[in-house]
């Protein structure tokens, strides 16, 4: 997971994209970066931390120019460090160029060794070096041309923006696995790319409309021109942004992910009933699908968890040297809400079951009754390798257990999962675009929407420098 | 605002503490602080900045010793900086001595001259100096007898943790302003005290019980002991602890502070009824209140405002270098729950105005049809001078406007406020034990417990160090 | 040992104390700091580490006002820490002070109980504290009464700089133990104070006269006036700031410390004469005396071991984690000057003889036929109560064995120390003011000018805070 | 100027490395790096900073391996910042592979903007990158034969190291511009490579031999083997190591540098001869030549200036806050040895004249009657194209003005330059192997050994990242 953001044509280019990274903060809080252009160079800065730490004011004086795009990233295995940290800037035969990118390629590894074969050096284990290379040996004659040959023999998910001098290019894959969204500066109209539209929210922006699968926007001083270089393929957005990943305040079509959550927790109550006293959330995820659930259910919505803010998200923090307080540190129960009644707890998904499982365990310490755990999404059980950073299979608690057996690990009363058809149709009747079939649901599923190399690589990677 | 932690008689005395401050961080996010000893020696450390950044492992592994006291701050006007961390640790006639304080005296300023015209020296600008100033001239035998006469000459709220070498004392003021509780860790039995409940639940602590107004709790390894050594007074405990500061999962009396706030949002929905589609909160703290109006007044409650938590609490941080983006940078609209909507929402409390009109502005902006703004508490109209740190009377809005002023304001279609006797009478069934005459309610009614010094110093005070 | 600069009436007062600290850095270099004045109130800003580390720009920015004083301070065993760093500044009954130490008081132990029996708190474990205890309770009508009153009662060393909103004030002890400075900016001509001269260098100040001992300066709107508020005792300089702590451009009486060093090779030379082909020094403070001892011996001068200057000062340095690999880490032979030549080496002084062994040794495995080792200095026998910090009389190599027993210990072919008289003779020749028996040597013989309390404090001391 | 170190074949490869490092900090404070190999993979930490900041003992043991390079760097104009750090560690076909270069290619533009046409990306605006690259594009099936591939390919001065997991390579320029030589521990035998051999008198290990010019060594675990893939071509040692760069105690031939500048000093006291009272040297760098004119001219050597350790070298430091307090900060005069004399003041060379004036002026305003300014090397006339980051041609003083100018100019009495001949003659009979003709002296003469690309680029590079 990463976010990025773009603009161009604006005096306060890192400014605004400082505010655009900082509303997509929630996507990425290992490492941040902007690169700007004034029309002449490329300036970058990028460093280990949240958007907040890495940019003090004298940092983003330094980033000048009317043009810049940013970009947040969190960790995965062993690709941690200053040298993934993105943008990427480089030089090449066509001048400098910054590279931000969100999802992963499934061909790179096998592209890298191609690539080093023909005698190209890597510096970093991250896969937009390979799309670099692929543009830089591409033999186009614009910047356009030689994305739309590089990207065509990459597979995998990206959302991509290029920043070269005098042109900005957005670009997001055939399947548009990864969200990317075109907007403007309402006093301006400067045009912004962003992963999320809460990015526009905060700088003024409005939503234009997200990309389309396959869509290449190539943006200067002449305006915003639209190409689809790529074989048209059937749309396949990943459908565990609408469950996890997205702010709930992102507009997705016509509604938001906040109303697929919701309504999510409605399909649910209807497809996983229980008797139950009151239905309670684990802050913050799973709120909007237990508001749902509660009054689908006709039952109480009450506040039977809180969650400090002063601990990373679980999720995504690289380096968590208190875990071993477990889950204690960041949830707490509010014990006046469960004190002998029969809770539901709404969570939006299971990984390995053992946060789940003390979640369970910290109910009944406060008192609840029974406990009821249900979740708005179906069960994980496949790995994704489309930008996600999940567990192995091995490691997917409902890949080698059925509910039953999942729900007397976590010593839960009873177990229910939304459906994937709930899942698709709920997305679906929300957004009001995708049909159902339009999503990529691999992660519950195993349908994956693009063939991967089976054996990951175990090559050695260098320490962080 | 500041929070407290203390506990005796555990080998691992400055990790509890440490966990337990993390528990308080709402409290007070600008210095923490612990103070240890092994029954012979103090060991200190303390720094601005959050508990996880004041204490790596190696600063927590050098605070030895099986007794602990610990303090997180906020910042008042003039008061920041290092100098005033807490605790402070002296060397006076018995010995080295630790305290941490949680209040505010009123009688300081006079106090501080009479002792400086007898010879005294200040190294800071908090009461907690004079407090030790006047332990290390009183003439008593024992450490709780020096405590005693101390505090006997001084006016205010204090809720005080002491350490020496051999013992720790909680003390808590006569009129019971400030908030402070005995607990006992699960294991092993060690007393342990703390500003809230919640301190208690993270450790594997159970809560026993609160302090009593002018009680004195003498630990050592001999056991707990309880004293009265003040006049007996009425109980006069914060209200606005109950409506603001203390977290949701803080157990008051035989229920909730969570209880408390969602029962306040049934109770004025009933005192200020209105008309409308939806009801939100202003997150986070509005979020209990607005359960319960929304429960009471039959109407949907959802998600209408998100928050960001990358950025601070915006009543307690001192420096805010991005103030100038506004509430923007914190709060979000949810654009599916407002659009075409008659909303009501809700928030704890109104003090200057200013963030509660940018709100309205940005939930009309996303679409709302209408806007009624309820406040789950009556209008703030007096400073307080307990150890909150409040703007002075002419900042606050409702001081010298009327409640149609302020909604024409806030441009709100509509204002209401729970009466101090819907609030009073709620807080007092939900704690079960509180009489509604036995609040501090100064901050809304005036009526202040103690009298104060009406003109505040002017003093140059030294600047950071 | 520890370096103390002040400047009356220059509004730039804080940039030039800065440069003062910055050309007093060898007298200490564990933490800095500054007080400032603008006539109202007092700023301070003090912090572990070195001049230019402490005082980044926008720190200076803020010590506004046309005085200051500042401090650079080495650790004490056991003292270390930033509770410790000076300038201290407190309120008392006249108002804001701030005070600046270089010495230490021998009965700083008993006042300091006393104080305490009286109700004083301490909340460090500096002397410095004492003497402002002792200024806030006297009576006196003025603060140069009161400081008078104050050090009428301390006994030690102590060269002072006091800082009031309206004044500044300099003292220096009875005996004259620890240097005191007066003199001159050349521009506009406010008055400078400064532990050597060489601050004045620095700042384009010129050096007008060493103070008195027992000698009080008060300068202020009106001018410098002198006083001289104790008993006239007989002059006691340390002798030991000739030999090593003084910075060899300081300017002493007539003549420099440059000068008395070279003049004290010379005579070393003379007093233990050695058969030898070259003379080298232990850089760099053994260089003058080396470069004397070659003239006067008729031997070549040459550069026998280097020094790297990214390792600090052996001696001052309060954690050395990498101890461990030697001296080496500092010195290196350099091979053409020592190979097969007979080699003297000349060394200020010898402690616990560990450092000089480990330096014969390096000199032969470069190839020296033989080794003498001279010492500028007599055997350091006994350690110093009055502000340096040396080891305990067990540690002291001399304290406990002749010459001879040394020699072999360091595996010297020889070794020859200056005389006492010889020392005293030369320096004061040099500096043409004070007799031979007017110098504190307690260092070389035991002959304490002021008798101290025997048993050093056991208690026990809080931690860094 | 750089240092490069590194060592195969010892377990504690990154600490010795570490070590060796220190003993060249002289050599570049901007930047320090290390990469270690543990036989599979390579692991590498870079950063800003000395040597002792970049590498806590914490980021030292993740350097895990038992071979390893590492590199001391000083910024160049536009050169300077954390991308340029190295060791660069890439991946190649071959696998992982760290370089560390001293040096300077002339033909790298040409080189770029070839590899840049034929597809090669850069990420940095370092020469090394250019090597790499042609490393990974050759057709060699060793890494031995694509080092030579490459390096026939370039054109300047480069002293190299390059690691890969299972051997190290160290190379020299077929001039033998850079210096670099080859030792071994003396426990075990390990093979080592250096700058200068000050490294190895830190680590325990003896001076083997310097590598010749065109030398290529390849350490494995069957031993060092040694290698010539290049045209002979006449040796041109850099002259100005002797005269400035290297540290006096490293070994050069069978002299050292220390006997190189005090011979200087002797040559130079006979071809420009003064009368005069004293000798003085500017330090440290003109301390060995000041002692030999002082002999030869049979006048006595004097400190006559101190210089402040607590302030970097002046030709070094890329950043210079203070720079505008002038050379004051760092020199100051002694004010005895220069009062009322006729004063030769020895430095090793001038290269714009500013500081040499203020200089004078500093020795006048302490009293010199007359300052006579002997400089122990030729007039600096032209830029350094090898490594060395001298001013262009225009700023050089000497370039545009004769001696009489110059010492008009430095307000002296007068100034005299060692002649090129006495200088090569010098250093000849020191190093005992070289002859006269085998310098490089461009810097003197401008008779260039390598032709080079006049026009320097102005391609805007990136900023910091």
């Amino acid at each position: 997971m990463c976010g990025i953001f773009g603009i161009f044509g604006h005096e306060e280019a890192a400014n605004l994209t400082y505010l655009g990274l900082h509303a997509l903060q929630h996507r990425g809080q290992e490492s941040a970066g902007i690169a700007s252009s004034d029309g002449r160079g490329l300036y970058v800065h990028r460093e280990m931390g949240l958007v907040q730490e890495v940019f003090p004011q004298a940092v983003l004086g330094r980033l000048v120019g009317s043009a810049a795009i940013g970009h947040v990233r969190y960790s995965t295995a062993g690709g941690s460090g200053i040298k993934n940290a993105q943008p990427l800037v480089v030089d090449f035969s066509m001048g400098s160029l910054a590279v931000a990118h969100n999802g992963n390629l499934t061909n790179a590894e096998g592209l890298r060794k191609e690539l080093e074969g023909r005698g190209s050096i890597f510096q970093s284990s991250a896969d937009t070096e390979t799309i670099v290379h692929l543009i830089a040996i591409s033999r186009g004659q614009t910047l356009e041309k030689r994305v739309a040959e590089a990207l065509g023999q990459v597979e995998g998910a990206y959302s991509l923006l290029f920043l070269m001098p005098d042109r900005m290019i957005a670009v997001r894959d055939p399947l548009g696995i990864r969200p990317l969204c075109l907007g403007k500066l309402k006093k301006g109209g400067a045009p912004v790319i962003a992963s999320e539209s809460v990015s526009f929210d905060l700088i003024e922006a409005e939503l234009d409309r997200e990309l389309s699968p396959g869509e290449m926007l190539v943006m200067d001083w002449g305006g915003v021109r639209s190409y689809f270089p790529f074989r048209r393929e059937e749309r396949r957005e990943c459908i565990f942004e609408h469950v996890y990943f997205s702010r709930p305040d992102t507009r997705v079509g016509k509604g938001t992910v906040y109303e697929v959550r919701r309504r999510c927790g409605e399909v649910l109550a209807r497809e996983a009933p229980v008797e139950a006293d009151v239905v309670v959330a684990v802050p913050d995820s799973g709120v909007p699908a237990a508001i749902g659930f509660a009054r689908a259910a006709g039952l109480p919505f009450e506040v039977g968890l809180t969650r400090s803010h002063y601990v990373g998200r679980t999720f995504i923090e690289p380096q968590q040297t208190i875990r071993h307080f477990g889950v204690r540190l960041k949830l707490n129960p509010v014990r006046s809400t469960l004190e002998g009644r029969r809770v539901v707890v709404i969570d939006d998904s299971i990984v390995r079951g053992t946060t789940s499982r003390k979640i369970v365990k910290m109910l009944r310490d406060a008192g609840a009754r029974e406990v009821h755990v249900r979740i708005s999404s179906p069960p994980t059980r496949w790995p994704c390798y489309y930008g996600i950073d999940t567990p192995t299979r091995g490691e997917l608690i409902a890949s080698s257990h059925t509910s039953e057996q999942i729900a007397r690990y976590l010593t839960a009363d009873s177990l229910g999962y939304l459906t994937l058809d709930g899942l698709q149709q709920t997305v679906a009747e929300v957004t009001g675009g995708t049909t159902p079939g339009g999503f990529c649901h691999a992660c519950f599923s195993g349908s994956y929407p693009i063939p991967f190399a089976p054996t990951p690589s175990s090559r050695q990677l260098p320490l962080l420098s």
